[in-house]
């Protein structure tokens, strides 16, 4: 595999997060379904900027949080997604291309601006999303480079992006060509009423074609429309090659043809905002299996950026990953 | 004083942070001077945001700042200060608006964009700062709103907008409404390297208008051009009423007509950026004598302020300050 450049490349929802505070009466009187995303139109997501408090600016995205995660680990990363030439865009490349993620898509401009996504998060730490995808879904088969996808040890494919065909379609083309180039395919199932909206896509994805999934308990539960996760669990062993799933408090569960391992939680000092929780969790499994590591190793690492990305508000991390894991003995 | 509507009213650069950590060898080779402010133009602001790492976006300016410190004390504050049109001056007025300060300034389309100012946070949590001020400065006399001057206790004039010939006459225009209407001023001298630009132009105004005076130790030193800080210290006692002079770890010293008072600083758990602390330890200052306290309270509730704004990145509190100095034991 001599021409592998990337340990992970990347396709998602090119956003920058909007970080506010509120409570859960906020949150019940503006309908937004607490710990979930839903996408909103510009003049709802101007409704609740106007009404919300101060807030920051944070690049963010589900996918690409995860690429900035594996290059904060030292791996190799690259993402695909779309940004108007508007201010937010501007923010965003600046970001993934400041965190040492190659971002080659070109801005689009006229048409849609920049994707936001405004998050509240409440005083318990969680977040709940409400997102304005504006050009970021804009993604065809022509923003897909094969070169680039043959590149890659992995292909990471963010759930959320099945909410626009166009997308869907440029996910179908990466599948197929890193597939026929032997590459992995990795998807996040990224959302509880994202699974809800997609479901049999979804699932014929997993069985054709995705070699690592990842998921939360809500996801994978959803998936299978069970409430019961065992069950949940049992069935993915069979749909594919290896899962990992994140249960929050409880850590996470590496199944991998019928064996299964557990993983605890890092321990945090104050969970300050859950906002990337999943998407680190990813960065770290992603950056453990793409170095050869063991899945429990992966497991810790992904548990370790999780950590870090909850001690604080926005979902990138603040400090270096690879540090962090070495300063907890994890040797990469 | 039964028209009086605000504790306080401010007068500054309207500007959004942009906050990124460096190294000192980045800080070298950039010219930008440790722990001061410099003011840079278009180009170079690009340059720099190019060349520096992922960063984070959050409403700032030094009166700014005050003004919402003052208004997360349970005061009322009102700012004037000038955004454009587009995102960062959306930002800007929505931050401010909703920590609950009155901001009517209107946005002016078509000239020069909203001012960012480009914070660097060394690992010793030292802030650089590099400011393009696009729009900020077009302050003029036809800003300055005659009737809300007269309706607030203390005028608060931010030193950076003696950058532009304009503002100042603004803050001429101000100062002298200000003491028709029997009201106090106060001023900040923002910055040692503004201090050295605008020596003789401050001392006039110091003697002249003046009746609460803010400075840190290089600020005050550079004004009378010594670097004893006690020789500063007793200068400024016969130059203006009332004199809050900070002093970094060393606390701060209140000087009114003789009195010396030394207020200790509050204690922190990690100092990560001491991006405003100045800025709030005036909010503190300023809310106390707003609000009748005595010199020594109002010390420690800057204290208390500056405390909170530096152990997180940015310059706005994340921390309600009327519940924290609650917490200290100071009812308010």
């Amino acid at each position: 595999m001599s021409d592998i450049r990337y340990d992970v490349i990347g396709i998602g929802n090119a956003i920058v997060d909007i970080l506010g505070r509120c409570d859960d009466a906020f949150l019940a009187k503006h309908d937004a379904p607490k710990g979930n995303m839903r996408l909103v139109d510009a003049p709802t997501i101007d409704t609740l900027y106007n009404d919300m408090g101060p807030a920051v600016e944070i690049s963010g995205g589900s996918a690409a949080n995860t690429l900035v995660g594996v290059s904060s680990f030292g791996g190799k990363a690259a993402f695909i997604g779309k940004v108007a030439g508007d201010e937010f865009g501007k923010i965003f490349a600046h970001d993934i291309r400041a965190a040492g993620v190659e971002f080659n898509s070109k801005a689009v401009d006229g048409k849609d601006p920049t994707s936001r996504s405004l998050i509240l998060v409440t005083p318990d730490g969680e977040r709940t999303m409400n997102t304005y995808l504006g050009i970021s879904t804009d993604i065809d088969n022509g923003e897909v480079d094969p070169d680039a996808i043959k590149a890659a040890r992995i292909v990471y494919l963010e759930g959320y992006l099945f909410d626009r065909p166009d997308a869907k379609a440029a996910f179908g083309e990466a599948v197929e060509i890193a597939k026929t180039a032997g590459r992995k395919v990795a998807l996040s199932l990224s959302d509880g009423f994202c699974v809800d909206r997609h479901r049999a896509e979804f699932l014929e994805l997993i069985h054709y074609g995705v070699d690592i999934l990842f998921a939360n308990e809500e996801e994978i539960t959803s998936l299978y429309e069970t409430s019961d996760f065992e069950e949940a669990a049992k069935k993915i062993t069979s749909a594919t090659e290896l899962a990992a799933l994140t249960r929050g408090a409880k850590g996470s569960v590496v199944i991998s043809k019928g064996e299964r391992i557990e993983i605890p939680v890092e321990p945090v000092e104050e969970l300050v905002d859950t906002t990337g929780a999943g998407d680190l969790y990813a960065a770290g499994f992603l950056y453990g299996v793409a170095a050869g590591k063991d899945f429990a190793t992966a497991g810790r690492l992904g548990s370790i950026a999780a950590a870090e990305i909850i001690s604080h508000m926005g979902a990138r991390p603040q400090t270096k990953l690879v540090e962090l894991a070495q300063q907890k003995g994890v040797s990469l």
